[in-house]
């Protein structure tokens, strides 16, 4: 008999089921970290580096942080400084660096070159003693313990969270509470998501499709299927999917739809609309009735963090019944070396 | 017996054929378009304001500008404006908003907030007298004519062109002239993709991979591909593919690799290395015996230009084999209402 730690999966599930407390104990540490990062002054503009499900992260963290800050937030290309040199000047500029083991050396690098062109650097990084926390003027530990699964989600979910306690230290914020998402986090792992990957069946490519706050998450669930379940997965924007790439909905692929309460609620009813019929539909919503349910009465921009939870579990059904190991596909490794 | 203009990708092919006249007509107008944007005085900061092949173009432009005005530059996330009302402050900075029409409401609105917000705009579109170039301080025009065919071709090789006018127009650039591209554009039609549009046969999937100035072609590709041929195309930057994603080649799906002379190649030339048996590869590279060949001689940061021609014929090319139309996709219109 195999013993519970080989079985495949084993890893990620046992990951995913810290979660709940991963985040209550990092929203405890929500003083300090506004502290910290107060500390370095108000910024003329944000920039966030950061690669694979990192960058996920922190297009969430940029529709978060741009209202809050209420100035420029931008996502580095991190080529430009690696491969091309370019000299510009961050004068000003709150640099937030993310990387879960704190080691990809072109995160790091990127961050040294925006400091030393004048930016303030916030690490958020999951090991408070990695060459990236050394590289930084103030860290955001994610406090996840070790991550064993090659496919991030307690760190993950982690980023998801940091990014919120990071805006709410720098201005004004959709919500008025963080109190109740452990619990979200909690009633969702309750849940499986073993019926919706069913439907999956044995599709080769599907689309993970958001808008707002939940783009990342589409963006995420995406990768997260790729890297799995090696299912040729995109995640797209609402918008953009509609201007043109909806025509490859022939193909009858299935669509995995993530919707929250609020603004980009309507959009996204729209979109499901026009999609009924044409493709397997997965709804990953505030609604009982939902392939892939959550909870409802969660703010809209805090939704990510307890809708990345449902889209974990797609995942990891969707590579069992491949016959899959989620803990360790082919061909990655934790640590990148780009 | 047909008429010449209803062949199927008829006007495509003939808006592509008039691509060398509209670029080196847009470059005669250099001097005129540096004055109208030099006029604005120097930015704080850039921002770039797009949705659909627009935004593929916008990326290229950020590696143009971001060295050039030496200063951080962004990609603007409409949402955060038309959904959730940001107010953020952009005085000092430029704000470009691209749209071939000038029509999509979306991006007027988004300019205009901004402008509002303190920033100078520029509206880069092919109708000089549209809701956008009404909206905006300076217009680049493109002035390439009336495009019919739903998938942009010639406006979008425009709209590269004018990003890096305007790169030219604040500050340095990576290249001595941009003399011979009318030329190197005019030796890329002479070709044809049909043998590598053969390669690629009858995949359901295929993902398009490139790094640094390349991975906006990258993404345009795979729009193309999706929106014409309605193939499950996806553009990857080189990097974020190996992170994860590269484990998706298990099902053999070909690959589209962009590479250039100049500091993304080694990477490239490793990637391909780890593709090569693993699934078919095209190659389009300045090398005579690329799948897709460019001419050599071409600098790194204009290489786009001239590569993105190639795209578009291997969209043209795997469209028609497939039986469909690439003047008219199904369920596509030209002007979007997001």
């Amino acid at each position: 008999m195999e013993s519970q730690v080989n079985r495949p999966g084993a890893r990620m599930t046992a990951e995913m089921a810290e979660q709940p407390g991963v985040l209550a104990a990092l929203l405890e540490q929500r003083g300090e970290i506004a502290s910290s990062v107060r500390a370095l002054g108000e910024p003329a503009g944000v920039v966030l580096v950061a690669r694979g499900s990192s960058d996920n992260a922190a297009i969430y963290g940029r529709y978060l942080l741009e209202p809050a800050v209420g100035r420029p937030v931008s996502l580095a290309a991190p080529s430009l400084f690696t491969l091309y040199d370019a000299r510009v000047d961050y004068s000003g500029w709150l640099a937030i660096a993310l990387s879960q083991s704190g080691a990809t050396p072109e995160i790091v690098d990127v961050l040294a070159r925006m400091r030393a062109a004048g930016a303030r650097g916030v690490a958020i990084t999951n090991d408070e003693s990695s060459p990236l926390a050394e590289e930084a003027d103030a860290v955001v530990a994610l406090g996840a313990g070790e991550e064993l699964a090659v496919p991030a989600t307690k760190t993950f979910l982690a980023q998801l969270a940091a990014f919120a306690i990071v805006a709410e230290a720098l201005g004004p914020v959709p919500w008025d509470t963080m109190e109740g998402l452990p619990d979200h986090v909690a009633a969702v792992l309750e849940g499986s998501a073993r019926a919706a990957a069913e439907e999956v069946g044995d599709a080769v490519g599907m689309i993970a499709v958001g808008r707002g706050y939940l783009f990342a998450i589409a963006l995420e669930a995406a990768l997260k299927l790729k890297e799995t379940a090696l299912l040729h997965a995109e995640g797209l924007s609402a918008a953009d999917f509609r201007h043109g790439p909806i025509a490859i909905m022939e193909h009858g692929f299935p669509v995995l739809a993530l919707s929250a309460e609020g603004a980009a609620a309507r959009d996204m009813a729209d979109l499901e609309q026009r999609l009924r019929g044409r493709a397997p539909l997965l709804r990953l919503a505030p609604d009982p009735s939902a392939a892939l349910p959550i909870p409802a009465g969660i703010p809209e921009a805090l939704t990510p963090i307890v809708a990345v939870v449902r889209a974990q579990q797609l995942a990891l059904e969707v590579t069992l019944a491949r016959g899959l190991d989620p803990d360790a596909p082919p061909g990655l490794s934790k640590v990148t070396s780009t």
